[in-house]
């Protein structure tokens, strides 16, 4: 069919259809599509998108058979709608709005009522028997027609700041005044049709120009206008933001106006063709009698539950539509069928009653929460209205993420008292008592009292604070402080770098402007939006484990994702945690997290301490057993699975924050001056520590940590070994950036392997790999994989580097960033698929063509972020890593990109 | 000519000549050339480097045909000297020695006295008249032969430790002792005798072989075991280290022996055809008489001066050549002549006279100082022996740099006590008193005395005791810290990263191991070798203006050089200087460095710690004037020439390093309580201040300062036009990373310059670019040229981040790395072209992409290093910017590119 630049619409036909969004943008294509399958739409047409272009392309000039095809369309509306336009009898009035591709929502402009004037004016008013109702039509039309056509679309700049449609609403707002009425409804016909007159008059004063009073020429000059509003500045700005293209262009949609404000037998409303914040499937809705759209929209009357099933018990008593005209309500009942058979998922719709006849406005997919996203997902795919593989792409991935985190009330939240904002850094809800101290935390804690725990910062001291909270706020640090760390890798509440802050722990309080708050206060976060409130808000509870949909979706989506997940975690219960929630194997077990348990710290100072090799080494040794009773439990607990371990990586000072109390503790444990212990954290101090001694670095300054950790892991894999439990370690090297630093490393741990395994006469199948965190290790890729049988990108890491952009300290000028839109997100949180993104391409690229078969992972926060898993899947990655919690979002986010997108090189994943 | 196997040279006539290097080795190829230009060499023949890659393909079996070509030759050669090999009356004896491509000096074998036995010796005796002598040669035979032949080419492990070589000598050392001598002389004719046999029962003992007696098996013996120690681990080491490939090999040389040792009218001397120190046109070396070649290198004797130009007050009463000899002298110069005429090049020459015959033994190109270097290639090319850019070429970059820096005096130095080394940072040598703070520096200085400042790092609050120092001394922090950027700015002796030091400042004093230095301690540092000396060395001043042939090769070097040199300058002196020095315009003003003067940084900390945008504004247009003034100082100063403006880059807090005395009075003088002046800077501490809120970052989150700098510089850049005076203002926008960061500041620069321009009705062509430091930068360049005029690599920060060390830490394990040849060299001094280098190439092609006439530069560090400024003429850049003093040899280096490298793009500099 060859395109055209008019689509009529009505009378159940339609020249276009639903497939025809790119020419008709969405609500056009929506309403030929609604018309086509025989539900009652006021006729009208649709002017294309590409007509737009053509608008701009000349300059504003139409082609001259533009005109003619419209007047045939307007003559088939006014043929099915049984009125003219412009007729002194029986006129027919026109609404005419845009509708793009993608929705805009109030962004281009729209005007109603078209068509009244001095000819049909009486004759409506003869119709209807309603002067009142028709003049308040005409005023309308007036001040939007003033606003939208004659000076918006013009160009023309508001004098003295005021625009016409404020001068307009003004005379309004006195007439009011001088009546003494407060409500619209209660100026009389008298007054509106003189309101009509005095608006005429200050228009043409105002603007140069009488408000038109030929019906064809308000229609033209609202199309014109609607055109021309694809460039008005908000939708320029819009665009910007979403990431539209400005040559995409709007259609206009040309519609007959029908009316819910007609009495007591019309009425309009809006409804969902399932509850959208539950899934259950039940026909959900409101309306109002005798009102328009914008009156159930805009909130100024409260709406009546549309029937039995959208009643609650404080809505029992109101009359629904249900039961107020089972008619009507039976043909709208059987729309609502109709139209989720025909788009085969939940639809969010609008309609009006006119006198006792049902008009549809407006189809489209409805938005709804997480939970009824699988819900209906699964069940619609049981129910075989869609198949497995599109029940998948209806859920997203953050929606999966919802159902794992209990959540603060969303209907409580609404109302809640905003505190501040930060980086919503640990997902869900969490309500408790202020405290200030980790001390304070587990003292509250023991006391069975709620706490969130708020902190400048915290550091690896405060972790039992941390542990007992409900949730954490930090006024300092980035999605990847250490704060955001732990708490997403216990899936708590977590909001950091919240700079408005001021908190004083000494007094156990803090102020966010002029707001104080102390210890024992009530706090709510909301840990994905980074939202904090005053107050304690209810929580709704996660129960993934019980939520049958869930559990069936995350199935099918397993089987089709071809990428493996694994998890970030260093102790067995992480572990078994993390392969109850799904994954497949270890990404990244930090071996320092072990180093500052209690028993072990004394041992790890005094290495630090050392003056020389020989009492380095001795106290390194020391460490051994503990690490391998370390190991051998993870081993236990993935068996089978392979385990991830990368080697010392954070520079040693953090190992040396003490006090003046603790320095003579220490140095009297270790018999040595306290003296000797400041001096070495003096010479330790570092100004920048992220880019200082720390990962390989160490390892190579100091070769017995690397033995150390190799023997540990070898002797762990053979006790395991030894269990008959399958084991697979993968011994990585830290910040490695040039090929000779690996085999540095390398070398000492191939060494110490072949030792122990012909000490203990046991193979184990171990690999030696690197990180890939440093964007030259990106660069060399290929010389440092001659050596490396694995790559994991340290994402974090190369986000810091790549950028610039230190974790601890980007929260000082991140968020501006992207409020200000200097960057789409934080890139802490979702890749940098444009920047850094390269770094990573370019390393796998770079590995695989001189190791084809280079296994390659990811063990940055980014391996949970959906967004991140797609571009992993893309590139060809083995593997993507997160913290536990984080598993079902990865194993859900690789199942939409396998079926989004295509991959790069290998195509299914290791079972 | 068909390619032999065996290259005969000798009486006057060669097979080879001296461009045969890869065939013959340097050796060979070089005594080919001497014999066929007529000059007296003892005969031989080399066999050549192709037939090594033989005998390890064919594992040691030599082709059947080779014997017959050496047999050849060797007849050849008998013929030449007059001797017959193995001959019992006239025996001739052969040296067999190694000789590669490039000079391995040390790391192979070498065999002399080949041919003595039995059957020789009786004949050697008679010819001679000398016994001793003859057992002499037997017995170091018999020792070299079996170390090298018999023991290492056998690949034979030393028994007990003990190596036979080891065995022999402590055998020879026994036989000294019974016989109560010290000196091996002192041996009788019948010692030696007898201890020869002594030695070969001992061979045949330890390594179950006899020493051979004929001298065809002691011929092939020999040639075969320096192929083989081609292999040796020794040579395979050093040809890691100096990057020499595997398959070169070595070619061996066989030549006829002659001795210096065989009485009165026998000498051995080495000498330069010029003065290598000085460069001056005069005859130079040393002799002895009677005594091997190895006399005069290894010191065991005292040479004497070789002729009168040789001879200074302490060697005035010795006898030179010339007058022992005056014959031989004479024919000694004319060879001196013959052999520069020839070789164009100054020549390190060794020579023997043999019974008052003189025979040379080897010349090469003679190594120089820098001075000597830049004097002799300009002579030689005024004198038409070489042209211009030949001339060019013979001075590297480093040489030109010994010319701009006070040194200290090498004789001196090498005999001094090293007290510690650190990293290079401030070329130049430095002496002076130990002084531990900067007040102390100031103080000492205003003495009348010299000093050094020794510090655990510096801050800008030290620069007033840097700029009196003779050098600065810091025990951390890397080749682009504080102390190392400042010092270089300067011209000044700079050592930094020195980690032995335990510095005490409060007691004044270090401790370097067990030696303490106090303060008025003497101190001299090599800032070209990072080595640190107690004691006062003496100082040889820098005179380049005085150096007429550093002037001519000066200007010879810019007439070919195509590619820019700039300065990093911010105060008009130092531009000034800059200019003299030969820069061509300013690469990077950094504004930051005017903030610390003392009426300046009032306000700068009270714009720090406005609290809102007015006060803040407020604040910050309180500096326009200063920077107003400093900017139209520069623009005088480099009248004509373009200046890039860098915005202000430091994190804020660099300016609020305050004590609490500093605290309180900044607190009244600001009206405000010190308390918020705590809380601020408690607020704005970052973990890793180098990744914090810094460079463009500020702009965006204070546009007011951007504003005002902007306004500042186009004020400026009018009153200066006003003038008539030419400027090019380049306003720099630092740390870039997306290209939102650059429009978001270009726009407020743009808005300014219009405002300015309007304001004052004066044109002024600015331009607006950015820094490219962050590795993300290169990775979006070709989006961030759409906007900007200009790039310049920051290769500092690159190099920061892109390894992830922070220059101010790295020192802790950066030189370790160079040690371990972990890396080749600091990064922060030269460009890290593998991987930093894939980056800034990454930039300049996908930059150039959008925009082919892009203006590039870097204004790091690396802009004054010279295989950095290979680089960057190699890519294609436009100019490199560097610190006044580094700005000769940026040019020279610049000339070297042009000479030696291809060009991407750009073909000439813009005059």
């Amino acid at each position: 069919m060859a395109k055209k630049d008019v689509y009529y619409f009505g009378g159940g036909k339609a020249d276009g259809k639903a497939g025809m969004k790119n020419l008709l943008g969405g609500k056009g294509a929506n309403l030929a599509e609604m018309s086509s399958i025989g539900i009652p739409v006021p006729a009208g047409y649709t002017i294309t998108t590409d007509m737009c272009a053509i608008y701009y392309a000349r300059k504003g000039k139409f082609p001259q058979s533009l005109t003619g095809d419209a007047n045939k369309a307007l003559a088939k509306v006014e043929k099915a709608m049984g009125k003219k336009f412009g007729d002194s009898k029986n006129p027919l009035l026109l609404s005419v709005r845009s509708g793009a591709r993608q929705s805009m929502p109030g962004m281009m402009d729209t005007v109603l009522n078209v068509g009244l004037g001095a000819k049909t004016i009486p004759g409506l008013i003869a119709k209807t028997g309603d002067a009142r109702f028709v003049y308040d039509a005409y005023r309308r039309l007036i001040t939007m027609y003033a606003d939208v056509v004659m000076e918006k679309a013009e160009g023309i700049e508001p004098k003295d700041g005021h625009s016409i449609r404020e001068l307009l609403e003004h005379t309004f707002d006195a007439r009011k005044e001088k009546r003494g009425v407060t409500e619209d409804t209660d100026l009389s016909a008298a007054d509106l049709k003189d309101l009509s007159t005095e608006f005429k008059r200050i228009v043409k004063k105002r603007l140069g120009k009488p408000f038109p009073d030929d019906p064809a020429k308000q229609l033209w000059g609202a199309i014109r206008a609607v055109f021309q509003s694809w460039n008005g500045r908000r939708a320029i700005a819009y665009r910007r933001i979403e990431g539209i293209p400005d040559d995409w262009g709007t259609a206009v949609n040309v519609q007959a106006m029908v009316f819910g404000n007609m009495g007591e037998t019309s009425a309009t409303g809006v409804a969902f063709t399932r509850n959208p914040a539950t899934g259950e499937n039940v026909f959900f809705g409101e309306w109002l009698v005798n009102a328009q759209g914008e009156d159930v929209v805009a909130g100024t009357r409260t709406p009546l539950p549309l029937n039995k099933a959208t009643k609650t018990s404080g809505t029992q008593n109101m009359t629904s539509l249900e039961e107020a005209s089972p008619k009507v309500y039976k043909q709208l009942a059987a729309i609502r069928t109709k139209l989720e058979k025909h788009y085969r998922d939940m639809q969010d719709i609008e309609f009006t009653i006119e006198d006792g006849s049902l008009w549809m406005l407006q189809t489209r997919s409805g938005k709804r929460t997480g939970p009824a996203a699988v819900r209906m997902a699964a069940e619609m795919a049981d129910a075989k209205l869609i198949d497995r593989n599109t029940a998948i792409q209806r859920v997203s991935a953050d929606q999966i993420d919802e159902l794992l985190h209990p959540m603060l009330d969303p209907a409580k939240e609404k109302t809640a008292t905003l505190l501040a904002k930060g980086l919503p850094a640990g997902p869900g809800g969490g309500v408790g008592r202020a405290v200030f101290t980790a001390d304070d935390a587990a003292a509250w804690a023991k006391k069975g009292e709620k706490v969130v725990l708020v902190r400048n910062e915290t550091s690896p001291e405060d972790v039992h604070g941390m542990h007992v909270a409900e949730a954490i706020l930090t006024a300092k640090g980035g999605m990847t402080s250490h704060a955001a760390l732990v708490a997403r890798g216990w899936g708590k509440c977590c909001i950091v770098g919240c700079g408005t802050l001021v908190i004083d722990s000494a007094k156990k309080k803090m102020r966010v402007g002029n707001k104080s708050i102390k210890e024992g206060d009530w706090l709510s976060l909301n840990g994905s939006t980074g939202a904090v409130y005053s107050g304690a808000i209810s929580v709704l509870p996660a129960q993934p484990d019980k939520n049958k949909w869930y559990k069936k979706l995350m199935g099918w989506a397993d089987a089709v994702r071809q990428i493996n997940v694994r998890t970030n975690a260093e102790t067995p219960e992480d572990a078994r945690l993390a392969v109850k929630l799904g994954a497949e194997g270890i990404g990244l077990a930090r071996t320092e997290h072990m180093f500052f348990d209690p028993k072990r710290i004394i041992h790890v100072r005094e290495m630090i301490l050392a003056e020389d090799e020989k009492t380095r080494r001795k106290a390194v040794m020391k460490l051994l057993p503990f690490q391998r009773r370390d190991f051998t439990g993870i081993f236990r607990a993935m068996a089978g699975k392979p385990v991830t371990i990368r080697l010392l990586d954070p520079p040693l000072h953090e190992f040396l924050t003490l006090d003046t109390k603790q320095i003579a503790r220490l140095a009297k444990d270790l018999g040595i001056k306290p003296a000797r212990i400041r001096a070495r954290i003096e010479q330790l101090h570092e100004l920048n520590p992220m880019l200082g001694h720390r990962g390989c670095r160490l390892g190579i300054t100091y070769p017995e940590i690397t033995e150390m950790q190799a023997r540990a892991i070898l002797e762990a894999a053979v006790n395991v070994t030894k269990k008959k439990i399958k084991v697979f370690p993968e011994i990585m090297i830290p910040l490695v950036g040039t090929r000779q630093e690996f085999e540095n490393q390398e070398a000492i741990i191939r060494r110490v392997a072949e030792e122990v395994q012909a000490e203990t006469k046991t193979k184990v199948n171990y690999l030696v790999g690197t990180m890939i965190e440093t964007p030259r290790a990106c660069l060399v890729a290929d010389s440092i994989a001659e050596g490396a049988d694995f790559f994991s990108f340290g994402t974090n890491d190369l986000t810091q580097m790549g950028f610039g952009y230190s974790r601890d300290d980007s929260g000082g000028f991140l968020p501006e960033y992207v409020e200000k839109d200097i960057l789409a997100a934080d890139p802490f949180q979702a890749l940098d698929q444009e920047g850094i993104g390269q770094l990573v391409q370019m390393g796998v690229t770079k590995g695989r063509s001189v190791r084809s078969d280079l296994k390659i992972g990811i063990c940055g926060e980014h391996g949970g972020d959906p967004s991140s898993v797609m571009f992993c899947h893309r590139i060809g990655l083995d593997y993507v890593s997160c913290s536990p919690y984080r598993v079902p979002v990865a194993r859900f986010a690789a199942a939409l990109a396998a079926l989004e997108a295509p991959r790069k090189g290998k195509t299914s994943k290791k079972k």
